[in-house]
């Protein structure tokens, strides 16, 4: 298992306490978080911009670039697919996990973990990789889900796009726990503290044109998630 | 109150029917989501490329800019806070509203609301509007809060930059309810459905340090956010 942040634009130059080492604990944050952001660099009228979308993804630690694969997909028709070909790009994940209230505006704060990812992503052409992949964003929503499916029509493959982003460049940065207040304002006698937040999911809602109760692997999903 | 989209780069044009062309609905969710992701443009060695990263912010819709103003705040250390002047930014805020499971892989999806502005951000040097965005962060945490600190030092302030967004250039992509399946899936018998996501508050955990109970404001903000 290597250590992040192995390159300088993915070192972590600010508040070094809240980086985070270990490859692990991004995989684990990778695995939690459903929705990631995808930024890239647009060029149009001569004008260089960024244009950051949230996006769906999953992660193979196994895949086959160095690092383990992120994968992401979109329409072949999307205005971001072209901006992400041949250049790098930057996929961020982030949870957030609650509010920070200190004794001052300065030291209010956020308890999250983010991941920050950039590199050229590859566009995946070989069928099976592609399926696999496709498997993967399937059953990172609902694991298992993928296996219950019929697999995909060659139109809809053909009108869509994977990427695969490899896990090399990257670094974590993670806050948990209550406020850092100068001790002055400690003593101040104000109140600090945080509120935990988390992300819960309700039972499952079944479309009015199914006429099954929601399967196992839904509800367990829904179970897992909160 | 202006209609979105008003130039090419904020126009949706994938999946138009959920673009979302009013303001208010936007104002909503950047009213309702408490991190936002930032997306800057970064030249090193001469390679450009993209960095996103999660940050706090608040909005004034009646703020100097037209159509309102994102405001955004930092270290004056930070790495991106150069990349992110005198060149144009994207601030994205997205909420994860479900996991949408489909008959197809083709149409899984999520449910989401996510805006989209870009633009020009402006170094705020004017005191009280520093003073008053400084305020708006802390306050889109927990209502309320600002009022009960101490005000910031002129270290804290000499510490920290403070940007502002116009939302002018903008866009919102909503998404919501069950899968859409082709008719021949639907027939297929396969169950579908979506599990709806929502973010919940636990109670306030009061520092170790903190000799009170939490006040009124923190309480009703844990209680509103669920």
């Amino acid at each position: 298992m290597s250590i992040l942040s192995p390159t300088q634009r993915t070192t972590v130059t600010r508040e070094t306490k809240r980086a985070v080492a270990g490859r692990s604990r991004m995989l684990a944050l990778l695995g939690d978080a459903l929705v990631a952001h995808l930024g890239v660099v647009v060029v149009r009228d001569g004008v260089t911009h960024p244009v950051v979308l949230p996006i769906a993804f999953a992660v193979d630690p196994d895949g086959p670039d160095a690092d383990g694969t992120l994968y992401l997909h979109g329409s072949t028709g999307s205005g971001w697919l072209r901006s992400a070909l041949d250049t790098d790009v930057c996929v961020t994940v982030t949870e957030l996990d609650g509010l920070v209230a200190a004794r001052s505006g300065f030291s209010h704060s956020m308890n999250y973990r983010s991941a920050v990812v950039i590199g050229r992503a590859r566009v995946v052409d070989d069928p099976a990789e592609r399926a696999h992949a496709l498997d993967l964003i399937v059953d990172h929503m609902i694991p298992g889900r993928a296996a219950t499916l019929r697999p995909p029509t060659r139109k809809e493959l053909a009108a869509t796009a994977v990427l695969a982003l490899p896990l090399r460049e990257a670094s974590m940065k993670e806050r948990a726990g209550g406020p850092e207040d100068e001790p002055e304002d400690v003593a101040s006698g104000v109140w600090a503290g945080h509120i935990p937040l988390q992300r819960v999911a309700l039972p499952p809602v079944s479309a009015p044109d199914s006429h099954d109760e929601a399967p196992v692997d839904v509800v367990a999903r829904a179970e897992a998630l909160g």
